[in-house]
């Protein structure tokens, strides 16, 4: 399926690629990301929606992800077709009254997209603005909050993927609850990898979706909802697909999808949440990640490498690095040579700064974090780079 | 992946079920589909979403799936994530101004949530309703038309999958024509079986979904809009999701989807366009259709069945078929014992008669129909059941 695609340097190449095991390069992406085979393999059959062992599965799933927040009936998992931006949108579109206003934490792309969902529905909003290689700024935020009683929302991102950066999610939660808001939060890349629980994060909700952390294929969201808020959300959202309460009601009723889902893709994220499980749960998926992280930091740093953010700002699902200055440097040549050994990275997305990013989470262990530094150094020696320093530091 | 389930009748079951290759029962249902294991196994791989590999299957489906209403550079396909109700919701939302005003035409449950979505949107709009049982009456559309110059658009469902009734569409479109409004069709489970050709049918858009009669597995819908139109439509759509002119704006610039897509599910559905075209395209997968439905008809006739509608008013997709009067005659317990046997049919959704659904649509050929029929004689004789007629006719 996956061709070998040409480069300008010819046809040199006499290495064989590393793949992954049904023969893809290695996907060291935000996502969709490299998965199990096994999770692939349960995409194999057909599923009638309505029929019992599909019901099954689905009613599984949605106590599985409910039960990872740990606040037992407080909370129901609702899940929903489309990529995560879909859920997210499902979350402020049904949570978000008509006369709600909502304080928007920015400091990203992710956190800019909530802005522009919430402008869409006509929602109030202010937005706290922060520079992209900052946590947000939680003592701002409690101010906000104090100066302004119409507010009674707060959205946050828990990793801003545009940078990697890890929000201070306990404190923006805590300084929410004080102030007597609602918190709501995009944990779309962190979640299932970095503890979100409700004895420590006062939440209303959260999004996620299938393809990250937990390691299953695209193609759906999911949130995960205090119950006695989702009760009282009848009649808010503006769209029928994404009103997250008629499917939550639907669900209840008889554990079916109202519109049809995504059934191979429901059979791989229950295969993914067993494989989760064996991993030790977000403990051990989230070890494993960290682990990739550190290789991936301190790999890239011996070759010279920059990473945008500070290490204790670094959330462990995904890098920015700084651009080489060396003029023999070229980013579409070193994408696509090392495709061509096996790994895929992910352009930046930045605009302050030409960054590119790798990620470290998938299903991807040490060995295929040292296979890409490797492929990254073979790939800078046929470039002829020899400094890998950003042009500030150059 | 499939437990075969216990049925009460106890465990005196000797024959082996029939099964498809990848060892699912057949599904006789209007969606999630059989697909052929080359459509499945396409779903074996991981793809970056933003990589060239991906960016080519996606705009070679795009060009495919435009292609097939024959209306040259006019038409554009935009996909959508999400189940075939999001591209509907998708082509509403973003075709219909704030200050426009919608005729939708009711003969089932898809015409009605039609004019769910539209009250949802908060867009003006008139309901024609018509019996469950009768086509469309294309006469009452003109009147209305004529008499009320403030409807824009007019929304039709072309095989109205409640009942599997055929709408009149080339009459539907003349008339909306001659009036010079607008056409939006939901021609969800015909659309790649019943022609619909820009020559034929006078229409602004079609929606429609991967795992119809393309046979491609779910997780992704489509609308096929001329182009014209979707440029003026900047600023409609209530949802950034579902933003159908902002998803066609950014695929045009760089081929890519703005939020994660399906991966596995578009080169699968990739997969299905190639065995779609591989059969002779709309005729040839009609014909299929066209045979296994009289199959059906004729087959459940002998068996004493009575189906919903005339045989002229029946498409091709899925039949209606009038539930049993016998009082040995149990619903739950046919559609078990014929899973059982390994096939999967669809419970009726009509409020004014007990029916159930026997869908025609999916990798099932002559073969299939057959066995399915032969699967239920035999059911029938297990039950005691010797007469099939419905209530009012036994």
């Amino acid at each position: 399926m996956q061709d070998v695609p040409n480069s300008e340097l010819g046809t040199m190449m006499t290495d064989t690629p590393s793949l992954s095991p049904t023969g893809d390069p290695w996907l060291l992406t935000p996502g969709p990301l490299t998965t199990s085979p096994t999770v692939k393999a349960a995409m194999q059959h057909d599923f009638g929606s309505r029929d019992h062992n599909f019901i099954a599965i689905n009613t599984r799933m949605r106590e599985r992800l409910a039960g990872l927040v740990n606040g037992g009936d407080d909370y129901v998992c609702v899940p929903m077709q489309g990529s995560g931006t879909f859920a997210v949108e499902a979350m402020l579109g049904t949570l978000v009254p008509k006369d709600g206003k909502v304080l928007v934490l920015v400091n990203g792309a992710y956190g800019e997209r909530i802005a522009k969902i919430l402008d869409y529905h006509g929602r109030a909003k202010v937005v706290q603005q922060c520079a992209e290689n900052l946590p947000v700024n939680v003592g701002q935020l409690e101010e906000t909050l104090s100066a302004d009683s119409a507010i009674t929302h707060v959205v946050a991102v828990h990793c801003e993927t545009t940078t990697g950066i890890l929000n201070p999610l306990k404190e923006i939660s805590a300084a929410t609850a004080r102030q007597g808001r609602k918190l709501l939060i995009d944990a779309m890349s962190a979640f299932g990898a970095v503890p979100l629980e409700a004895s420590d994060v006062t939440f209303d909700a959260v999004a996620a979706s299938s393809n990250k952390c937990i390691e299953g294929t695209p193609g759906m969201g999911f949130c995960i909802v205090r119950k006695d808020t989702l009760e009282a959300c009848a009649g808010n959202c503006p769209s029928l697909s994404l009103d997250l309460y008629d499917q939550w009601v639907a669900m209840e009723k008889n554990a079916q999808w109202r519109f049809t889902p995504p059934v191979q893709v429901i059979a791989a994220f229950d295969q993914a949440l067993n494989e989760f499980e064996d991993e030790g749960g977000v403990a051990g998926r989230g070890a494993r990640y960290r682990e990739n992280c550190k290789i991936l930091l301190d790999g890239m740093a011996d070759l010279g490498f920059e990473a945008l953010l500070p290490a204790e700002l670094q959330a462990p699902i995904i890098v920015t690095f700084l651009m080489p200055s060396h003029p023999r440097f070229d980013f579409t040549l070193f994408y696509d040579r090392l495709k061509e050994k096996g790994y895929v990275i992910y352009p930046g997305k930045l605009t302050v700064a030409e960054t590119f990013r790798i990620g470290c989470i998938g299903r991807l262990g040490a060995k295929e974090m040292h296979g890409a530094l490797e492929a990254i150094k073979d790939t800078l020696a046929e470039m002829g780079v020899d400094n890998c320093a950003p042009a500030a530091a150059a």
